[in-house]
């Protein structure tokens, strides 16, 4: 259970004071704000803030007062026409607040998205919670035997019995030792920015992330990939729901050109072409390599 | 004038309307909002949209739900220790985002800060606004005899009716060439993105700019100082007005540790406390160079 | 002529003196560097620095001594895969440093892309050049009717006259006045600092722009696209030449997966798919947009 | 011990090739170059490419060919002047490339300096070796009475052994299992992207890690400290006495300014003046609160 009483009261109180702003409000997104979203077995996501909607998209690309830029044309379309054409920046008039609760191992794939305002909960100050992240069973797989970076089968049986055993022992006896290192009872104690080196990667950390929409998508786009971990990729989708609530019109755009859009290379396009003019094209006939040409026909055959 | 009465019934018009929010909100910039700040002779500054508060800092710097950092401490005392300690990542929890028009050599000057978002108007789009920087005559500065990026005193005379009178008759001509080689009456017209390059560099044009507080706060630390070129150091005092209506405490600890704070070199440093002690010191003994001694005086002396 | 022989000679200085190394070094790169490739007419690149190579985007992709990622594969299969999978963190181990002379209004372009580090001439401590760029006669564009930010036809007869004797004569005339009013010549001489806003867009300005591939990459893949101003276009193409000599097999599958690559919606593969299967699809049965439709026709097409 | 015969074989073959180049060399860096410089008990730092020296920064700062800027200087003094000034961009001009292995934790806190380039190995594509972080003895220190987020006395005799021991053999458990769970001798075999997350943050990873010098000095000013925690220290400390070799005069400048720099509020400025004026100021008639004059005295006591 990731959220407490006390936290829940303080997401209650937090979520019955409300008051008058004259800026830009998004009721799908006051309906999210404090609130958690549970993911995974005690993480979280909660929206602490956000700024702007679809219009501020379209008005960032209109630039206020701009003449030339009246031409007659909906929302839904400008925002469109942006998304096709690669123009970031006016979906970088937008910005959004995250409380996220995770593991550790997630943590260090988030993170190395750069262009973000992070604040984590510091094991140097602080001691962490004893909670860990244990795969629920049907989320643990083996090894891949296709891709060195992927999961194959479920692990089943005896073999699944043990590997789960072995990360809940594993993980308390390493809480149970981070706190008798850090006790002060009849010791001195270790310092805590020592003592937290024992804690495995499952551990949970949390932060403040806050990140403005265009980088947000660009997260998305590779979080929410089927190719990401699953770990990961649950906090995504998560964060999906929640961008589709607040900018309906740029996450459908998103959905359409990037979530669902391909890429073709050059030799991609010209093999493309020769079919539609009729043209049998194998792996020879395409200049491409093995994997290339998988990757090609999974595109075009669905 | 800035604002054409177009303008103003919009402004108006976006104060007219009030919205119930769950999150945070500041009196004092819900007062600025829309609102355009006169700066220059045709610039302003408008804040669009804000995220956060002092509380936000304070916040992220406790990352909620953190045991061991529940010291007691009041908000001042503890934003006060985040900007004499240089932990930067609690204030770019806050973001703000502006509409500001502004002088393009001014705008060159802006855009080297780079850790923002910026939708600036376009001029290869749409057709820039006849409107041109001309220095009020205290203003109209030489170029300063001790020091290369600065200026001396103000140009009197016929001299300064010189200057402006260029400065006026050089822009009104480039501008009605602009129209001319624009114009497809009864020819085909330059193209936008071509026929900009006649005007010069105090026309205005404006953009969104959208920043968190601490980059906000370094930005302001170059450009509110008194070295700074004073036709970008107007805008930044504007704003200046505008964050400390905002987030008044950790501006006042802005104030107190950037804006009117030194800094001392190891060598300056030693030089101090031999004085402290009692000890003569100059330039000679110092260890300094001329230029040095002559900023280190300027700092203790006052 | 944008190479002064005082110039000419400092570069033949800067290329007469070689050393040794044990750093990756690139014989294709060793050529350019310091050599002036002249761009419009008053404009050039010069390779300043560079770090890294192919193998450095390898190396970093393997991350060295890593036992899992020694599957056999070349160089280039790496190179391409890592480029289809946007994997940009290993393109981001090569950096370059370049000198660029460019018009200002090409200059605001160019800084947009925030992800670089720049050095540029100042014209509030230092005198700017009397260089401006002058259209050559086949680039003197009508504004174009379809796209609010092209070009149409090329100006012919009177107008094209009129249009490069008004740029020619407001160049000279704006310079003229900037050095009378910087003249210390029996007055006391205007501030440099508010000069300068005499100074049209098209007057030459320099400066050191430094960058990672993964960056570069994305520049250029705007900046060298059939969309760009021409005014940049060059100065991309030109970069295009360098990097073709730089990083050869990286810049191959940029040019296969970037710039001759294109992106499809889900709305697009869908039709796509469909087409292959022989339906005939149209506008109509697309689902899109009568824009988009013509771009998906252009696409497939070719 | 860090290094394998294998990979000292494999450094030694890098610096036995030598090549000729026309790019600035600085012959402390090509003695530095690939070597391992020995951090902790497993780790390490390597110089993998480096990009500019001393000049390079003087170059950008004079931006070539500028004609205001030739006032007579030396590069030293100018080097002073910028870093004095605060004026970052020609430090920006430098840039390098390190192979680095660190402990987990070390790591996590390393990444929060966003603005650097990263290639970690990957624990989700290979296996990470047995290797982790045990504190010598005399860097096992109990947690600071003062500070929260610090050291105070060394621990001792049976408490010293005890955390020493559990360190050890969590850390070996966890590996052993780890390998385990990984094990497909007889199993499928747990997905490596899974079975990492058993292993303690004292295990080692390794990363390359490209900064250009300004944002190298900011890191090393924070982590060189006295109260950063000692194990990134360690690293900090290595990589100024690599950067002492690279650019003497920046390096020169950087301690002066920043590391053996002070910061002074508004309110410490005005406390000094009156001492230096002979009056005797306590912390009542400061101003300042206990925290903040206490370090106000350890800054001008020394």
């Amino acid at each position: 259970m990731p959220i407490t009483p006390d936290q829940q009261a303080e997401i209650d109180a937090q979520r019955g004071e409300s008051r008058q702003t004259l800026r830009a409000t998004v009721p799908g997104m006051e309906a999210h704000l404090y609130k958690a979203h549970e993911v995974l077995d005690h993480g979280f996501v909660r929206v602490i803030d956000y700024m702007g909607d679809d219009s501020a998209i379209v008005q960032a690309a209109r630039v206020s007062y701009g003449r030339g830029t009246k031409a007659v044309q909906n929302d839904a379309g400008l925002i469109r026409y942006l998304m096709r054409h690669w123009h970031s920046t006016p979906f970088e008039m937008c910005e959004i607040k995250l409380h996220v609760k995770l593991p550790v191992f997630v943590a260090r794939q988030w993170i190395r998205h750069r262009t973000a305002n992070v604040n984590e909960y510091s094991a140097r100050y602080s001691i962490l919670d004893r909670e860990f992240y244990i795969p629920a069973p049907d989320q643990l797989a083996a090894q891949s035997k296709q891709n060195n970076q992927g999961r194959g089968a479920v692990l089943e049986g005896e073999e699944a019995e043990r590997v789960l055993r072995l990360l809940r022992e594993d993980s308390t006896r390493a809480y149970d030792h981070y706190e008798e290192m850090l006790s002060q009872d009849g010791q001195q104690g270790l310092a805590r920015e020592l003592a937290r080196m024992n804690l495995p990667a499952n551990v949970y950390t949390q932060w403040y992330w806050k990140v403005d929409l265009h980088n947000l998508f660009h997260f998305l786009r590779l979080r929410a990939d089927a190719h990401a971990q699953y770990e990961i990729r649950v906090y995504a989708e998560a964060l999906c729901e929640v961008v589709a609530d607040w900018v309906p019109l740029a996450y459908a755009a998103f959905e359409d050109y990037r979530m669902g859009g391909v890429q073709l290379s050059a030799r991609g396009l010209d093999c493309l072409r020769r079919m539609l003019r009729g043209e049998e094209v194998n792996q020879d006939s395409s200049g491409m390599s093995a994997g290339e040409w998988r990757e090609f026909k999974a595109i075009i055959d669905g």
